[in-house]
């Protein structure tokens, strides 16, 4: 079958059975109705960002609005991988790129924390772009799940306190110190949090500050790898676990 | 040690002893004299992409050429993983991320061949630009290797052609027929090549020549990853396995 088109419907307004009607508005709406000209009658694909997907019939495209009927609803699938990045924050440009990465290899979420060598200031709460741009990648890869993005206060602190609900957590570190690779096993079961430092590397007081906390050091290999590059990687051996582990 | 600037020195203009004095010219004296105002007496590393790597000291800061004296030369380490990639030709603006990935990730190199779905013309022959993203991904990560990188001529026939060098070649096929995942191990030993197509996705009668010029099709796993995203994922298996093999 053809790649429909897939729009992303809020899980408020998620529908609970086949004929129900709902109404796509805003940004969404705009990409149907004005960039795809989706036209009455055609079939799209709708996802929550929590899991649930389906295919509706548009029964009516207006100018800024479009109804549609629930054709069929699918399952929720069993998420791709349980692993959060915990990204030292950096002034950079490729943010972007990290966010479809973490939608493409199915990741569970992202924050960002400020570490001692951070450049710019981490923003108090997620940027609305953030949340559009993991939209466009779900909506390009077919990931019924969006991530979870979020910021973290209090630097090191704050990102020990967001451990706890971790059963894995591993700490990323550039040094001799740290010998152990990480490995896609090490992301199969439970939920795991790898802990990335920002551009400039991560100071050795917050790396101590994690291993007292539990983290564990792992290398990711002899490569000075830039930041999104280890996430890249972190996804990837996740993202390879996950789909092992079915 | 604070990391060292790094320049590309030729390999033709490798020096053999320390005591060798040699001269760096063009874009990279550039970036050493006007961009990082380097000056007489600093200490830099210089590599030639084919493995070698050392400390030199600047004799002389002109204008646009360095001349340098070898202080140490490093043995030219085990190169990473023997992963190439051959990419379906598209017309992306996402290719010197590609470049970046496969120089951070140590893999031996790329081609791109030009499928039926390819957009745009593929080059007769590498642009030099492809090759100055390599130098300067390879200055910030220290691979003192670049990576081949190459365009066949005559579509699949000449990819099946160029593969014959390879000890196993793997076709990455988004398609219910490729239900064996890629792993780590199959990257592990020997040189291998991995086929992705081209952003539209490979045609099914290329797919089906390969598969008779003996390519296995492997899956990637159940997400639609955009060819960047195949690529960084393959990469990091790749790498991967070849640090585990050491």
């Amino acid at each position: 079958m053809a790649r429909l088109n897939s729009f992303f419907l809020p899980p408020d307004q998620w529908p609970s059975a086949p004929g129900d009607v709902v109404s796509l508005q805003g940004d969404e709406a705009r990409h149907m109705l004005t960039v795809l000209r989706t036209q009455a009658d055609q079939t799209v694909r709708l996802f929550d960002g929590q899991g649930n997907s389906g295919l509706f019939r548009v029964l009516k495209a207006g100018k800024k609005q479009a109804s549609l009927e629930t054709i069929s609803l699918e399952d929720a699938p069993v998420s791709g991988s349980n692993l959060t990045l915990a990204i030292g924050w950096g002034k950079s440009k490729r943010r972007n790129y990290l966010f479809e990465k973490i939608v493409e290899l199915q990741a569970e979420g992202v924050v960002f924390w400020e570490g001692v060598r951070s450049q710019g200031r981490l923003p108090s709460e997620p940027k609305e772009t953030w949340r559009e741009k993991c939209i466009q990648a779900a909506k390009q890869c077919g990931n019924p799940y969006l991530p979870s993005v979020s910021v973290l206060p209090d630097g090191i602190i704050g990102l020990i306190e967001f451990s706890a609900s971790f059963d894995h957590c591993y700490l990323a570190w550039e040094t001799e110190a740290a010998t152990i690779p990480l490995k896609p096993l090490d992301l199969a079961d439970g939920r795991s949090l790898v802990v990335i430092g920002p551009e400039g590397g991560m100071d050795e007081s917050e790396a101590m500050q994690l291993m007292d906390a539990g983290f564990k050091p792992v290398t990711l290999g002899n490569s000075t790898l830039r930041w999104e590059t280890a996430a890249a990687y972190c996804l990837s051996l996740a993202f390879f676990a996950g789909q092992e582990m079915k």
